[in-house]
């Protein structure tokens, strides 16, 4: 059978690297071209030097994008950029995964506030799926513009919807601690990923005012139905790749214990394939490489806290792999398919 | 004017050989001993290498202490070996720094419950003094046993004591999510501290049950005068020094600004040699080497939270300079005497 | 058709876990059984916690193989341990490639030198064939018992070969300078790989006498038919995985240039899939997890030596990936199978 | 006694703060000036923020050096840019340490080869002394321009001075493998110096055309008086600081062992307060934040291959300690003086 035909737009980045190392061995896609306007017309393993003999197709303007059949797009743009193009590849019937910012918020006025923009296809808000599949998986099913979810937003998401969805959190002070690395700061060289500054190295940032905080509230209370007040706080790691969310939330009711917290999850994410429940603290490295989310609860009889670690790799479940993920929903594929990376460990 | 004569008990640690460093051009001390049973007779230099050339003195057994006229003793020891040597030298009317956690605590029940051994020097407690200057610089003056804090504790106390103290933030949940290098572990090689488990890698650990969360808890009932609630969540970095905690606290009222928060920190600490306060995130490199206490504050609107964000070297504020600091000030010399290191960065 | 069914003997290393990543979905191999003395009856994910939901399988005593139907195994043992497991197999007429340094050497009293202890099945050497398939494929291809090579001299020896065996090097005098990754060094806890020994750390170690001199040695001289004489030294890396090696030869007469030099490799690796030839420096992070051997070759007129560097993932070209290569070999399969990883790069 | 005045000319870059934090506690110099073209206006902790309440200056802009009655100038430039400052300040009388490549090389013809640039000052030559005190140590007395040396050059030149000088290598085919970490490549951001570029990576760079081969070289053949071959490799460590350089030399007679070489060296270095002799591999971690060069010296029987390995912090020994040490022999102050830094480690 004919393999459905991928574009993926936008091939400097990690996030672009990241989607060829992913879809090079899927069963049922292939990649049909890539696009780059400042490198096109090198090879990819030119921008990319390990892809050398792995993946050497040459790089082409996505002006040229109509001399492909393509059956999907992956968007590996900056916010800002990628709306566009969506806006573009919508038009022309091409189903959508869009990697960036620019469709996970509720409204163009909510993203005009937060991102300090204008939409310019405003529309789109309309068409767009919030693609974390665990929780929107029938959204996904039927969508043909998903918008793909921040890396800290999934990490946090994932860690605390079970107890939201079911009501057992009282929401109005939930703290969000995430860790993340380097990565997701994006391939572009400036001081604050300067080996020098990052090596040894450990801060908090966007302390307050991160783009995500307003993207994870929303989601919060879409999930639990109701309003949340989420302080949410990144901190940069000196490593290459993950995040660990550490999240601190009150029980909705003083029936809470340790074994009721462990069999809401157990229940919720019972046939998760990417869900892994631990009982210690997850760590990024067993998840380097992969699809998974791994996740620990625990309830601190002492102080009344629920506490839940969650980990990702910020460029597989934050951003790449998750993209695979929907697009596998969308074409009613194995769910898993393509995503059977082990964890590079050590 | 003879310098005070200084001895060291235990050599083969981290802050055995971080109290050389500081010392070894203290203006007013000097080293007399440096003892080790595991060690005793060989250089300093032989157990650190590094040393060489700048500390080759032998290593002595703690049994002939007594052929040395010793000012102080520093106790560079494992919890519940420190207990016994603390009582030694005070019948011997020497002071003692003790840089374990044997005397931090309120009482030897306490102690027994988190440490889960019983105390040999049940009295002791009558005769220390816990030892962050900046809070306690009174009691740390006249004292002859003063243990030394925890690194954790210093780091998240001095960064919510002005709140407590002035009865600004609501105790009833606090968060304190910190992070930590992995020399905090100790110099001992086990799986937690082989390089491929902590290269690349991060992780929480001790969540709800990790002793200084007692430490923590008692000392800021005893700032804020009041019982207050504390969550502390311990988490490994892949660095070798540092500690950066992020904290979270509620306002006592609504009528908490950034400006009254701002205004608070720089009164509270106005002649602090060691405390810095910053416009932004503190980052744990920028305190490398050092005894500096770096400190951020801001409130955030949106959700009504206080954060604090605080970094130390844990081997210098966090053990070892903070020792010499209390040494300092028992022995009424300047109190930035020998501890005017510069950040090593990068 | 029904896969082969193979056995790994030595569960906890690195290595280990190394063959169970590219194992686990070969296309014609499975896994049958992995045993461990010291962890038997424990899952082989509670060992090495990133495989679960993944590897899940019970470890098993070596003492109860009897009960499976084994094709293949895989020795992941210490040297001087794998050389006993080695007989056995032979004995029951199972293929074996060992990963220990137990069959890598010309005859038992080589190996007494280097290894300073008398070899118990001497006879093995007979059948022992050394596995470089680049080099010595015929070899493998007929052999039961198949001496895994070193990381190190995987490196040296591919980077060093194509000169070596066409007369154009002059061995007179071979400076091989390496720099390997901490996992070389094992699993098991000691001060030499803590955390704090490693990061930020280099230094060079086993100086004129590390065991994979002899190794490197007797290889080149077979190789190239004549005595040669190599100097080899290894540093340590603070990664977890990759070698990289910077070789200095003198060519064997005046008409060497930088064009020769290249179509020499060219040649010569032409047909290889896990050779790739740069046209710069290799760098280890792009063969990470994967099984290719990356070599940049250089002539330097003004001082009249050639420069090669090789890097490789020193657990899988240098260890798992090359046995996993062998058993292809030796089965008559497609040398790649199972052997297609992309390097994970950042 | 009035400090000497200091000006420091390029404060944005590593040397430029690593001197400050040389001077900022030197006994008998003090810091006058800081300029940058760039930054002027900025208080010197702007740009590094580590030094806030420790170095406060604002920084001014060169063209107001008149109005600062100063003793000595450290030009801590580029190179290309420093000779038009050595220049200036030379024709005022001051002296000057030029921390940049202008005046390292043996004359304007052999800079504009390996640099590829004319220089604007070719007078300059005649008046500067190549400032390695250990080994020109009456030529810096006199001196009033003093090129400090490149970071590689010193490690390797320190290493196999006593060898070189004492007629005992044969100099046809020496070899020196240097790694280095990423702070040699200075503080602009670029893809190289990238976290991810770096972080667990390892790789050769500038491999038989680094500049720093020719200062090597020239030095060499100065010391052993003839001409030598050296190939020198640099390579890029994921660390800050240090470099370690591997040393291959041949004896100059059969007579070499490795009794004679280790005497050798400590009767060269004797009196040396930088050089510390070991009994193995040097580590860079043991030299950091310091002036020292460690140094191991043997001679493998086997191969009659003599292998030394030297350790410096690049941005000490092998730039602004060394200046200051060159400074303090212009002045006639004792060596060590601002320069007993201990090695923090870990």
């Amino acid at each position: 059978m004919r393999k459905k035909q991928i574009a993926i737009i936008g091939a400097t980045g990690f996030t672009g690297s990241e989607l060829v190392r992913i879809l090079r061995y899927h069963p049922n896609a292939e990649i049909s071209v890539i696009t780059s306007e400042s490198r096109k017309g090198e090879l990819f393993s030119d921008v990319h030097p390990f892809f050398e003999g792995i993946a050497d197709m040459t790089l082409d303007s996505v002006e040229n994008i109509g001399e492909y059949d393509i059956d999907l797009a992956f968007l590996a743009l900056p916010h800002g950029v990628s709306m566009n193009f969506a806006s573009l590849f919508h038009e022309q019937n091409i189903p959508v995964v869009d990697l960036s910012g620019d469709f996970r918020l509720s409204s163009p006025e909510v993203y005009k506030e937060w991102y300090g923009k204008e939409h310019t296809w405003q529309d789109g808000f309309s068409h767009a799926t919030y693609g974390i599949p665990e929780l929107f998986r029938e959204n996904v099913h039927g969508s043909r513009l998903v918008a793909n979810p921040g890396c800290y937003p999934t990490s946090v998401i994932l860690g605390a919807a079970p107890l939201l969805r079911e009501g057992m959190a009282d929401g109005s002070r939930i703290i969000a601690d995430s860790k993340s690395g380097v990565t997701g700061a994006g391939v572009k060289s400036k001081p604050v990923n300067h080996f020098s500054s990052v090596n040894d190295n450990f801060k908090a940032y966007g302390i307050s005012n991160h783009r995500h905080s307003i993207e994870i509230q929303e989601k919060m209370d879409e999930i639990s139905g109701k309003q949340n007040s989420v302080q949410f706080t990144p901190h940069l790691l000196p490593v290459d790749r993950g995040i660990l969310s550490t999240i601190y939330l009150q029980p909705a009711d003083d029936q809470m214990n340790i074994k009721k917290l462990s069999d809401l999850y157990a229940d919720y994410y019972a046939k998760e394939p990417f869900i892994r429940l631990l009982k210690a603290s997850p760590s990024i490295k067993a998840v380097r490489g992969t699809n998974f989310c791994d996740i620990y609860t625990t309830f601190d009889e002492r102080t009344g806290n629920i506490i839940v670690v969650s980990a990702i790799d910020n460029l597989v479940k934050g951003a790449a792999g998750q993209a695979v993920q929907n697009m596998n929903l969308m074409f009613n594929w194995e769910e898993t398919a393509g995503l059977q990376q082990i964890p590079l460990s050590p």
